[in-house]
């Protein structure tokens, strides 16, 4: 088995309301040199055999991606031994 | 500048029913060895500085994680870097 993962973020010129919720959050726990927080999607796609990471992409743009507000990155990752 | 990511998914007992979605419509895309899709959440944290893993793996357990439902990792990134 093999996984493949793909990392979706909002474009940086598009504003991150929930992002930005927890960044001013922060000073209540003491954080204060976090300049920046940006949240987005992580997804795990699982394939049987052999990872296809063309496939992988087309599956991220059609499907995954809003490709006027978001950018996406694909990439191969570990998977997990399973643990008893 | 530095970025720590921190990756928030379900745990894997716990049901995904949007992963689920996305895998159901695939054969749709004519995409038929995909085992799983999981749908979780990316953070990136750019930090004023040194990055902090303790104070992001805080941050994560305190205001973005689930512990309940949710596992989630930090890790350092690279920041790209800007483009004109």
């Amino acid at each position: 088995m093999a996984r493949v993962v793909v990392d979706v973020m909002l474009k940086p010129e598009i504003l991150d309301p929930q992002g930005q919720a927890v960044a001013n959050a922060l000073p209540r726990l003491g954080v204060t040199d976090v300049t920046s927080v940006r949240i987005g999607r992580r997804i795990e796609i699982d394939f049987d055999g052999e990872p296809d990471l063309d496939r992988a992409r087309e599956i991220a743009d059609k499907l995954l991606a809003n490709p006027v507000i978001e950018d996406f990155t694909v990439s191969l990752a570990e998977v997990p031994a399973e643990t008893a």
